[in-house]
């Protein structure tokens, strides 16, 4: 067996017995992680110091090195996050429904852990922590892999977790950091060990994990979200929105990319929003008709439809009607987060029943579309696919479910024979 | 395009029309698929006579026969399932979640339809009518793929239901049924078009899917079950549940494969306990120990614990400890239905926490395992992954959520600035 199938093979085996611990050693350890990363403070600083002094020499954009930066504020949001997370309920053992079937015999449907949950995520360090926390208070094991700009950060900070959770009594698999690239493309083949992927990054690098792997994979793909401004708007409303969705932290996924513009408002809306999103240094690209009333911006390509810039960039397009924005936002977007800013109620109902978007808003930013704005506690990934958790995926989205049926020694053939007949009946 | 991919194409389209039906014309489409299956009686018989007798000349297994059989009964059994669908509630718009996150700040979570299911499933017929009645009452579009042995009465049944299905006025793509395996092949690729396949099949099928298809799989595969007979286990408890798991219906993905018994209780335990299967005609195979008991009957190899037999054969292992039963089925079951027959609360209570199965049974045949039985109302398939959906999948496995937030013109810049707070409320 590789080393990486070891690795895999081990947190399985640790799987069973980190589902069966009770609640309060799960948030013992929370607890005793929260005193490991004030206690581990200066190494950790020291390490982002390195990983920013490398990303620096290499260049790395803006962007990038705002989201690597881990500094007093990041560990104290940190804690600040495992501190609610300990406070959030016990997320296993839920009962979801308890049915009897029959006299004597009864269905019980409740939540337990996933397993072993493969997290491979992008260069914010704070990342690290939160999945890390999240999978424990959920009772997973995680296997996590960081982004390479961030290797110094990520290994400080899962060295002091781990340590911690050990102490605490958790099982030695409860927690997994891998260091290099190979090993990702190694765990994707071991299914046999691994329940779920989850990976964090751009369209292209999701669909590589989801052909190469035959593991369920939870995508968290590109956030190419838009702002429809309805011919209904309120200008100064979609100004706003536009503005806080685009500039407020470019870098996230849930900023906004694109712009929908519907026809018979551009003329008044454009203009005033060039205005304000220069005067924030965004760069505006423009499709067809909407150069005509921005002269002069950048033209906007087929490509720009389907772009994340993680930047001060934003491209505009125009309609002439609902559905066609509708249809231009579930055939480019990324089915992330899409608002529609009107005052037509009617609109905003259309747009949010046919936009086929984990998050669909009505006048207010793309911007909220987050575990913690959402009151969840923190966030695994925000889901673009359909299946299992859709959006900000919190402690729900790392449960699954076990039926437990209790008998008398009730068999089937008394049903198939009319002996007996159920009697449901919900508990 | 090829035509598979615009027929997938067309569904997509016709999916958010579908979801977009109230519930009404959905119930009122199953209304005239109940008379339409009465109508079209004699030709549905006709054409599962073809079957059966082509079934006949290629000489497939009893079980197979079995399994294609489609009779008045199984007509009247197929119209009481859609009468049963008719009276659930709509499984769609159920709110789920709604929260103030802040004043003029609501998010609410409700269901939705996935979109576009995949179904490729085995020979029986009446898993074509459960499976497009209940992707219509759930609002997504069907693409499915039936057995090739049945060919003439699944082409009768969908060519029925469609008919009915659009005079009722559901879009053309609500259902389609696809006639060759190529198409299979085909329809793996269409992502953009798919959110969702249902292969329902041998562990090598459903494995087959996983590996050629990006597009998230709910696999229901193989049923590996058992049950596991404890040292406190009552006799005559473990035998009836032992002949109702494995002869009541020997052809079901939740009969019984593998007999585990406590050493403890062997000797009194298998001498009865093969006298009762042999009076039944089932075939045994013992593994080391058991032969030293049951002599004469056939000895099992490794390929036992992991064969799904569908037929009138069990396999029986003898182990030492509850523990070891339990690493025995999570080793070598399909983490579909596993029983523990035993007096012991503390022994089932280990047994339902640590088997990591859809269902942990206690005291009952594993053939409970069912969407009817669970009071489900019928179900598309027994997932045997632990994503999305666990054990019988109904009506509620075939929706997803979408989280919609209105606003009043809300930014997130205010929040991060300290000039509003969030003020989370349960509505």
């Amino acid at each position: 067996m590789s080393k990486i199938r070891e690795v895999a093979a081990a947190a399985k085996a640790d799987s069973f017995r980190m589902a069966s611990l009770p609640g309060e050693v799960r948030d013992d350890a929370l607890r005793a992680i929260e005193r490991a990363l004030r206690g581990h403070r200066d190494a950790i600083l020291a390490a982002n110091a390195a990983d920013l002094k490398d990303a620096e020499n290499a260049d790395l954009p803006e962007p990038i090195l705002k989201r690597l930066k881990f500094d007093d504020g990041k560990i104290e949001d940190a804690i600040a996050g495992i501190r609610d997370l300990i406070g959030l309920p016990d997320p296993i053992g839920r009962v979801l429904m308890k049915r009897q079937l029959d006299e004597g015999l009864v269905l019980t449907q409740l939540t337990c852990p996933i397993g072993v949950v493969g997290v491979i995520f992008e260069s914010r360090p704070d990342a690290l922590v939160q999945i890390a926390t999240l999978c424990l208070k959920s009772g997973n094991c995680a296997i996590l892999k960081g982004g390479s700009e961030a290797r110094h950060t990520n290994k400080a900070l899962a060295g002091a977790i781990h340590e911690a959770g050990i102490q605490a009594g958790l099982p030695v698999g409860f927690l997994t950091l891998l260091e290099s690239r190979a090993d990702i493309d190694e765990l994707l083949t071991c299914h046999e060990s691994i329940d779920l992927i989850i990976p964090r990054g751009s369209n292209a690098f999701v669909r590589y994990i989801m052909d190469h792997s035959d593991i369920p994979v939870m995508g968290h793909s590109d956030g190419i979200c838009h702002v429809y401004v309805d011919r209904a708007a309120d200008i100064e409303r979609a100004m706003s929105i536009i503005r806080d969705s685009k500039v407020q932290y470019a870098a996230a996924c849930n900023a906004v990319e694109t712009v929908v513009v519907h026809a018979d408002i551009a003329e008044r809306l454009l203009p005033p929003l060039r205005r304000e999103l220069e005067a924030k240094g965004v760069i505006m690209r423009g499709a067809a008709r909407v150069t005509d009333i921005l002269t002069g911006i950048e033209p906007a390509t087929a490509e720009d439809n389907t772009t994340e810039y993680l930047d001060f960039i934003v491209s505009l397009v125009m309609v002439d009607s609902l559905d066609e924005a509708i249809d231009h936002i579930n055939t480019y977007g990324s089915h992330h987060t899409d608002c529609i800013v009107t005052e037509d109620e009617a609109a905003a109902e259309r747009f949010m029943r046919l936009v086929d978007s984990a998050g669909v808003y009505e006048n207010c930013s793309t911007r909220f579309a987050d575990g913690f704005r959402y009151g969840l506690g923190a966030e695994v990934g925000i889901s673009t696919g359909k299946l299992h958790a859709r959006g900000p995926v919190g402690l729900e989205g790392l449960q699954t479910y076990k039926y437990r049926l209790r008998g008398e020694g009730h068999i089937v053939d008394d049903y198939a024979k009319g002996r007996k007949t159920f009697k449901f009946r919900e508990l």
